[in-house]
């Protein structure tokens, strides 16, 4: 039960892009070098989120990569979607349905099983504290807690 | 991003063995037809849950596999650490000590990483809700929603 390194790629790269001025394209290539991270499979990811509508892809010489809204609109569940898919992290393959138990009438026909409905339950808790988080949350949290970092990116946006 | 079903598998045959008269041992093969799942990898299963301390196993013809603490002593939470392992789902692969970005000064030393931090509050807002979850509390579910599942597995049992 793991979550792919491609979420913790498009976060960072998200707050990067929300510090491009005036929202300019920055290129995939420039990303990987930034984030020492290997371009082609960053690439394949930050076109899952243009997919998923989160960034926006510019082609051409100055193109490049871009927020398609606003930080503020940008949480971390739409990025944990784009990269993992929609899919549950618990899926019932309905075991009651099988075996001498299900013979015996087991299977409580249309009823969802208790165990799936509990394992969805906590899953949603954290679904819904991913999806209160947006990229501007943790820009004003590394505004106040390491503006060094920030600063730093700013800086290396401004001289591409 | 998805969990095995072995999580499945252990949280039915913990709701089975929580009904055995006087916590009697089942054994693996029994719960396997019970359930409809090849023996072998729920056998491989009911092990890790035996390690986990959530599972008693006893040997001889007579034995099997019991409780090893009440059914309220067991929650969702042990049960999925027994099978998948302590891991949390979102590993930070530290990737702002890399590339161009840490060489200009991007690390923030020994401060952990704000998208880990989000990460993991999120994730332990899951662990929460399956840790207040337990095996007496899915009995009582079914006990008031689908008590039928509850008779045919006590039958069952009571006739092995």
């Amino acid at each position: 039960m793991k979550m792919g390194a491609g979420v913790e790629w498009m976060v960072h790269a998200c707050i990067t892009l929300a510090c491009a001025p005036a929202g300019a394209p920055v290129q995939a290539g420039a990303l990987a070098e930034f984030h020492g991270l290997p371009k082609a499979y960053l690439a394949k990811q930050l076109q899952s989120l243009v997919r998923a509508g989160i960034l926006r892809s510019t082609p051409g010489v100055q193109g490049g990569f871009s927020l398609a809204r606003t930080a503020g609109e940008i949480s971390l569940m739409d990025i944990v979607v784009a990269v993992e898919g929609p899919a549950d992290l618990f899926q019932c393959t309905g075991i009651r349905d099988n075996g001498v138990g299900a013979q015996l009438g087991m299977t409580s026909g249309r009823l969802p099983c208790i165990v799936q409905i509990e394992m969805s339950k906590a899953e949603m808790a954290m679904r819904k504290a991913l999806a209160a988080r947006t990229i501007a949350h943790l820009i004003e949290s590394l505004d106040s807690g390491a503006p060094k970092v920030l600063g730093v990116t700013r800086e290396w946006l401004q001289a591409l």
